[in-house]
């Protein structure tokens, strides 16, 4: 049997929607599926048991941080990252470029969009603060650690290496995600950069795969990024390129604007390979994760689900409530009556309330195992919906009750 | 069957020590045993399943935390302290003095001894910060909240109608702990009226169970604390006076000196009933606990093991290691290597290290994993030990491996 291989089940009629089956050499994913994070090797407040007890079929950690703590090489030292972390399932790891641009510029607080207009803002020729923490050039990108100040580089070749000593089923080659406000000469500019990244990222991963006599059992599956922001022409552009090269999947990079999330994915799977998977980067909005199903991603990561979680924000199918309302007090109901996750199982409203208000650690537990399997379920029932041939029916049912707070 | 009894296994020839079990409504605790303990109603940073895994049997909660967040109403109607938390088993509360007296003085940093020697300066007289926050007087104590300081009273009464409304199966009487440090006067003073408390606890509690109409399925047994400080005449009155109470067991209340130990543990527990449990509370070091199941105290509980787990310092058969020392980023070999717990058979000391340096949750809960395991197996051997009669033996093999660090 392939080390790696991807097997559509059923289509969403009318549709650029799929229901499939990813192999890896550590197992099978069933997609559509969302991909728990678990940037650092560890996704946040949870053992892999419970992660795992949530219905979470792979995890995706990070490259840029695994690089600056433990480090690749020990990672690589201690067996890679499925032994070093206790996962055994499917392993991604990100590229880790995204990161390279957005560390200390207020990622955390400022999200997504402040992060790009200011990085955005540095390549056409402003000045930003990201200026003193990252600078991109044709060849790769040289960026200081927010840690200790300290001084390093990422190219696509850097990237394969140090992703080949992680040892993740699923790479990402190294690219450039620019802003969805970029203009269109630098979006351009950006993807042909893009573009050359990709090639010299499946050069070098082949490379290193013939040096290490591969592939053997610990195959790692090549996925190649695609980009061109909001722009019509350049997204199918970069579809096309970045379809047309030997990778076994493809990365559907760049932030979306959430007026564009409906017509840009589909820009791009429209002309993708059909059967090789799809991953829908840094997703998980309940709306968007509908929106790629419907037009062709199979898999998603976000690290929404477990970041709102230690917020006391806690996904219901009715919307999100927040815990720490005074209401919760004395509610000694699960968080979701129907719910089958560990933590509607044997807690009441009350007692996370008052874990998160006693500033107690398995506030943050038993909020994330609640997020999580909510997620995961979700895309689970998109899934099952597909192969029922009800997916727009569940989307708009789902929808309807979903009554988004906050 | 009773609702509450203790049986004496074995003794150890020549001591005080032995081996027995305590039967409670919720299950049986078998002696000597460590408590973990689970102040806000949650030992910090694991799950109950952990924390059974681990190897605990019972769990202690705290009183004075609990009423004021979230309120000893609110876990009455949640249906008491079992079902709040998610704890089947044996749970013990604690009267809520001593942390009354606690509060705002530095306790979690300077530790006990800088609490009691300024809660002592006050009551001799002397000013102390400790005198804003909490104030005693024969009939109860007044204190302050350190959340929003709002004014609350602690009586006899009021911790056991309290203490009531939690629902633990082993609570305690309201007691004044006092400093090592203390002179004989103002110990003779705070014993005498500990003990007068202790009458005023047994007698509300005896009324609470008259007006609940218990005893029923959930008969709460009642220990009288014994003070005294570091003088064994009041030791020994205080054993006799409490002793001769209708207490179902009995706390050794007031922090030991180090010197102390040995022999004001052993002059308590040779003149308290010899047929009732003995808990040793707040003790929990490696000698310690071997001077106190020794001297015949039966169940201990502790903090140290979770509060220093989440500092990084873990313990093993062969001394105490911080985690985060570098020494530990490459190794990859478990923190014990024949130790049973979850964190030992799953993960490395470069993972848990590495989970210290990138600040992640797990890296608490995979520490208090095992040090939990390390005090609750080190009190269950001691156990063993009892029962094959070489508990002096033990204890000189232990201690003579155990070189403490740091």
């Amino acid at each position: 049997m392939e080390k790696f291989n991807f097997k559509i089940e059923k289509k969403i009629p009318g549709k650029l929607g799929r229901a499939g089956v990813i192999h890896t050499p550590h197992g099978d994913i069933e997609t559509p599926a969302f991909i728990a994070v678990g940037t650092k090797a560890t996704v946040k407040a949870m053992t892999p048991e419970q992660v795992k007890e949530a219905g979470a079929q792979a995890v995706l950690a990070n490259t840029y941080h695994l690089y600056l703590e433990p480090g690749d090489e020990i990672v690589r030292a201690a067996g890679g990252l499925h032994k070093f972390m206790n996962w055994s399932g499917p392993v991604f790891t990100d590229s880790g470029g995204f990161q390279v641009f957005s560390l200390g510029v207020a990622y955390e607080e400022g999200g997504i969009s402040k992060f790009l207009t200011e990085k955005t803002g540095e390549n056409n020729g402003r000045k930003s603060n990201a200026e003193k923490l990252a600078k991109i050039d044709d060849d790769g990108v040289s960026f200081k650690s927010p840690k200790d100040g300290s001084l390093h580089r990422f190219t696509p070749e850097r990237s394969m290496e140090i992703q080949h000593n992680l040892g993740a089923d699923i790479i990402f080659a190294f690219d450039e995600c620019t802003a969805p406000t970029a203009d269109y000469a630098y979006q351009r500019e950006a993807m042909n950069r893009t573009h050359a990244w990709a090639k010299r990222s499946l050069d070098r991963h082949n490379e290193l795969n013939l040096e290490a006599g591969l592939p053997n059992d610990q195959y790692q599956a090549l996925f190649g990024i695609t980009q061109g922001g909001r722009f019509q022409d350049l997204r199918e552009e970069s579809a096309k390129t970045i379809g047309a090269m030997s990778f076994d999947g493809f990365g559907i990079g760049g932030s979306f604007e959430k007026k564009d999330m409906n017509s840009a994915v589909g820009w791009v799977t429209a002309l993708l390979p059909e059967d090789k998977p799809r991953h829908l980067l840094g997703i998980g909005a309940v709306e968007d994760l509908f929106i790629g199903v419907e037009n062709g991603a199979d898999t998603f990561d976000c690290v929404m689900p477990t970041r709102e979680a230690r917020n006391g924000s806690i996904y219901t199918k009715r919307g999100r409530i927040n815990i720490r309302n005074a209401e919760f007090r004395e509610d000694f109901t699960p968080i979701e009556a129907d719910c089958a996750c560990y933590t509607c199982q044997h807690y009441t409203r009350a007692y996370v309330a008052h874990l998160f208000r006693a500033e107690e650690m398995l506030a943050a537990t038993l909020a994330s195992i609640h997020n999580e399997h909510f997620f995961l379920t979700l895309v689970k029932n998109m899934r099952q919906a597909i192969l029922a041939d009800r997916f727009v029916e569940f989307k708009t049912e789902f929808l309807t009750g979903f009554k988004k707070s906050g």
